[in-house]
């Protein structure tokens, strides 16, 4: 099934049923290691840990690295499934997300200094036979409707329930 | 090296030369599949796939799990260091996080809707001998120095360069 297929299908079954629309994604983990997490999203492993300079065993890519993992996978899929609405030929994508982060939040050795990235840059180089206006066209209609880019660059409520000892 | 060493350590080179505390995280990705993307962090390989009723072949996790990954292997390990941090013991600690995603904001069909999580769940189950009122004190002192948790709950600059075809 094509893109522009799988998008109409999905106008039509939402436009009836807009109950539809609504998805829950879900992951669980286990803290294994000294800082090595295991977590499944559906039948997926994904194993997260530190470089041996914050503690770990780098045994993966670790947690911040994964939020760069999701921004800039959420931008490839966003300009394929864009590219296909707005008949936009793409024939490859390259990305590169890169954040910068002061450790002081985390170490809590300064707490007027945030713990989470500070700035972040990305580089996306489409590449296909239209021209030059039509990726830029197609660049502001991603960041417009990219779930990762909007959890980014704004708030998002997070309810938190601690199940304590007994 | 234990946790506490660690920790010190860096406390004494920062405090010497707060510059060192300034890191920066990349990571590197191509759209090698219509929704396929093989990404590299470091050493570090990950794909990210939608499943076929997004229009991939389910090769890995998706953009939004591994957003949900980032968050609670984060909050695992940002346990592990605060337990160490102020003298808790924690044996074991489970972490699910789960996020609600209305899919008419990133299909552009209702742009009144946010293309990213409208909402996200955390259950943490930290387990060990320590009282009750501990891991309270931890979760507390967890929150508050997340580094994902903070990207989650509150907004970060995102600079964007788009390399179009010449």
């Amino acid at each position: 099934m094509s893109l522009e297929t799988l998008i109409d299908d999905n106008r039509r079954v939402i436009e009836a049923d807009p109950v539809k629309a609504k998805a829950v994604f879900s992951v669980q983990g286990d803290l294994v290691g000294l800082t090595e997490v295991d977590l499944h999203a559906r039948g997926h492993a994904v194993k997260v840990d530190e470089p041996p300079s914050l503690g770990g065993e780098d045994r993966g890519a670790n947690p911040v690295e994964h939020a760069l993992i999701a921004l800039a996978s959420c931008q490839a899929i966003t300009y394929r499934f864009w590219a296909a609405k707005l008949g936009i030929e793409l024939d490859e994508l390259e990305i590169t997300a890169e954040g910068d982060l002061d450790v002081r939040g985390f170490f809590g050795f300064d707490d007027s200094v945030r713990s989470g990235f500070t700035s972040i840059r990305l580089k996306v180089t489409p590449s296909g036979p239209e021209a030059a206006e039509r990726y830029q066209e197609l660049a502001d209609a991603v960041d417009a409707h990219c779930p990762v880019l909007d959890l980014f660059t704004n708030p998002t409520p997070v309810e938190r329930q601690i199940a304590v000892p007994a």
